[in-house]
């Protein structure tokens, strides 16, 4: 970061140095401070806003930073990813699943990225709320055995080569065709299926999606390949709502090499396999004589040490430190032996599906925006209505609101979210539904006081059926599962009003 | 805070003072820090871990502090409570509720505190999930139209009076007679019933559950009347896992004063009411020759001003200063008007039953933690089990597994959330569910093959009852909604294992 020494505002220079200087991340990043203001000088970068010279860097944190504690002595961070809370936890997850791979683990919760200009509404926040899979597999057996009921799917990919060449339209391919020249994994290639159907259900169609893939500078430092999901806004354009990388072993080799916890996992092979092996026996006879009553310390030593260590130690040095003791060339000898190996322990690899929920609400709310004669009606998925359910007596006298009432309590009980309205006409009541994305009104009219019938009426085609009320519960079960259309819920009495 | 010269340990000098001096709450919090350190020297305070003297106190922070932008110029507090959202959206909310009292938000959320010492496991974190309902009445009809479904329920309080002459044992009242003597409003009882109710569907019967009255210094600033819902854990005594707080108008009121936003709500009254009212009345004849062409200038200020304020002046001082123009008592005159008014502006009031999330799922583990010939047994509440349905196929083979399979697949089209398992025998696959607490188990067994039908089997009895494969969806609904029992699903085959 740098101040301007005119205006005073402050900027990121990697950014500066990236678009105006045409760095790359890589480059700015193996930059210190120092070097850093040596390349603004060079390439004059000046103050975007008022051309002033900018002032000597300085290092800023995007993450938030705090004190734990009452004596402000530990430093802590919010979070910059949700991802990490796994891989800590990965040997008591692979004991959950029974120690068998492949396995996956799924969470949600909040992140916090201290950004330099959070604009955009709900598309960028400091505080967000990220869900992802860390999905383990072994590297040695990549296969994804669903795969067969989706390599006919099709993906629409921008891949880094056909993006370097300054391409923007996708290629469509199907996850089959994908697999040969563009996806490394398939665990990788099933979760983009997964995550295309998932944004379709929540409204948005497959030629308002596409996949973009990550250049090498771009990638995060633990991902060896990563594509972007993205789904067409109209009021942001092209807007990222997941991202599915293929973070290797980084993770789990990195808690290791830093913490010392073990977090491998043994395979047994399916029959033992003899391997050659070199080992190194101390040669006594020359060993004794030389370091007498130290002798045996020194054998102790010499096997507990790194047989390729003090080979390379003796041929390059021409003798090895056991301890204080000078160990010589004739001292060991190094023999080949045969070693049975019932398996072997080994890192699993991850894909990672991760989704911005934020934005996916946001999505949810904008394409689910439609109007119909000037009048607002929000198609929200059925599934996620946060109403599901209006109950309306047709007026309130006569015994139709107590009617109605009950059969809003009974609803509830059956486990539907449901609200009862009473004020304004039906059409008002409809109105009102419509607005607020509730996909299913009834209606209680003074027929249902006879025989116990009443209408339900649909948001997005206005059309009504007629049907017992003793029906509803189970009508609204398998509606609500997508296991039955609004017309197989009764008797059609207004059909779907064509505009 | 205070630091002890001699061991370095930092200590929290209001709960010493209140601890060894007896001083209250409201004592200490309005010493300043020089007024404290006398304190400490007076009462001999010393440190209470190697009675060492204590050194200069200093302020500190209960809540987590952070710098918001990539300045660092912005100051961010972590929010202590969720509430606050709710009253600064009061407005919002209100227009949603149709412009109606009474009405309530609900919310549920993260909330940070940075703790001295979070001990305890999941009962004191530093962050935690707090879920709290806002619920606002107008204080002129308090009265709560549910109450007639609930008055003749039970609480067990331990209210103020009966807590400070140091008795322990809640006394048993109605909410009726709880009405009369210990709870101020209707709808903190009836939220107070509720909470009652929740945690007994948790599983903590209701003689395992007490509420205490807080005392007037260990009330929060907001609350005029507070009972903390109290359950017994085996590990941790006595804890509170919800607050019930009448918090009055404190809220919007302060949010109004300090940001000058309108959050009172228009009452209209039944009809207009006549109100008399003092009205200020510039005498002209008087103005007019004093201040000349300034007069219409000292009208306007004196039309604007307010009369209380004017008045008294006028009466203490002898003048008032509209703007630079002084304004003598013969100036003015003071009439008294009678005026029509349809309605009147008010600010809401609010009662907050407010809960500790992971403190109930702690109360649920332990309540659900139960032995059965040697065996854990799970027993959590069946609406709230992770695990639903666990499906086995007897053996593996003779297409019982695909059977098995279809019929998971079958389940999870059907909402339920279930666990397909085939390792191991029979009884040691019952043996993981009950300690995973599943609920219902449904084996495929050589007869499925025939009849269609399978073996559902009771986690908590251990019973087996033997139904149709066609009925199952429905009959599982019906018993996760508590509509059904679980011998009720079927012919019983085994019955409950007496031990």
């Amino acid at each position: 970061m740098a101040a301007c020494l005119k205006c005073q505002k402050k900027f990121r220079v990697d950014h500066l140095l990236q678009e105006q200087a045409k760095m790359t991340d890589t480059q700015t990043e193996n930059l210190n401070l120092n070097e850093i203001y040596t390349q603004i000088k060079r390439h004059k970068i000046k103050c975007p806003e008022c051309k002033g010279d900018l002032g000597q860097p300085k290092y800023f944190m995007t993450m938030f930073t705090t004190t734990i504690g009452p004596y402000s002595d530990a430093i802590g961070y919010g979070r910059p990813e949700a991802a990490q809370g796994i891989f800590v936890e990965f040997k008591r997850l692979h004991e959950i699943a029974r120690e068998k791979l492949p396995f996956g683990a799924a969470q949600i919760g909040h992140a916090l990225r201290n950004e330099i200009s959070p604009r955009q509404g709900p598309i960028r926040l400091r505080e967000f709320t990220i869900a992802d899979i860390e999905f383990f597999f072994d590297p040695e057996e990549p296969h994804c055995p669903l795969l067969k009921h989706i390599e006919d799917e099709t993906l629409r990919l921008i891949p880094a080569a056909r993006k370097q060449s300054g391409k923007n339209e996708p290629v469509e391919v199907t996850v089959k065709e994908a697999l040969k020249e563009y996806i490394k994994v398939e665990w990788q290639a099933y979760f983009m299926v997964l995550a295309k159907k998932f944004l379709e259900e929540l409204g948005v169609e497959e030629n308002r999606q596409r996949f973009i893939e990550k250049l090498g500078w771009e990638r995060a430092h633990y991902s060896s390949q990563g594509y972007d999901q993205e789904i067409y806004l109209d009021r942001w354009g092209w807007t990222e709502v997941s991202g599915h990388n293929y973070r290797t072993d980084y993770d789990l080799e990195h808690h290791r090499e830093h913490s010392g916890a073990d977090l491998q996992v043994f395979k047994r092979y399916d029959k033992p396999v003899l391997k050659e092996k070199i080992v190194l026996e101390p040669v006594l006879v020359k060993i004794g004589p030389i370091f007498k009553k130290d002798a045996s310390k020194v054998v102790a030593i010499l096997r507990q040490s790194d047989v390729r260590e003090v080979e390379t130690c003796l041929k390059t040095k021409g003798s090895f430190m056991a301890g204080s003791f000078k160990v010589l060339p004739e001292h060991v000898r190094f023999v080949k032996k045969e070693i049975e190996e019932t398996g072997k322990r080994f890192t699993p690899h991850v894909v990672e599906p991760s989704f911005g929920m934020d934005r996916l609400a946001y999505a949810v709310l904008e394409y689910a925006y439609n109007k119909r004669n000037d009048r607002v009606v929000l198609k929200i998925p059925r599934d996620l209505a946060p109403i599901q359910i209006g109950v309306f007596p047709l007026v309130t006298k006569d015994g139709l609101a107590e009617e109605a009432r009950s059969l809003c309590n009974m609803l509830v009980i059956d486990g539907f979210r449901v609200e009862y309205d009473e004020a304004g006409s039906i059409g008002r009541r409809y109105a009102r539904a419509d607005e607020a994305g509730t996909p299913i009104c009834i209606t209680i009219d003074y027929r249902t006081m006879k025989d116990q019938t009443v209408t339900l009426r649909d948001r997005d085609s206005w059309s009504q059926v007629r049907t017992m009320k003793d029906n509803l519960a189970t009508n609204l079960q398998q509606y609500f599962l997508f296991k039955r259309e609004f017309e197989e819920m009764g008797k059609i009495v207004q059909p779907n009003k064509k505009l």
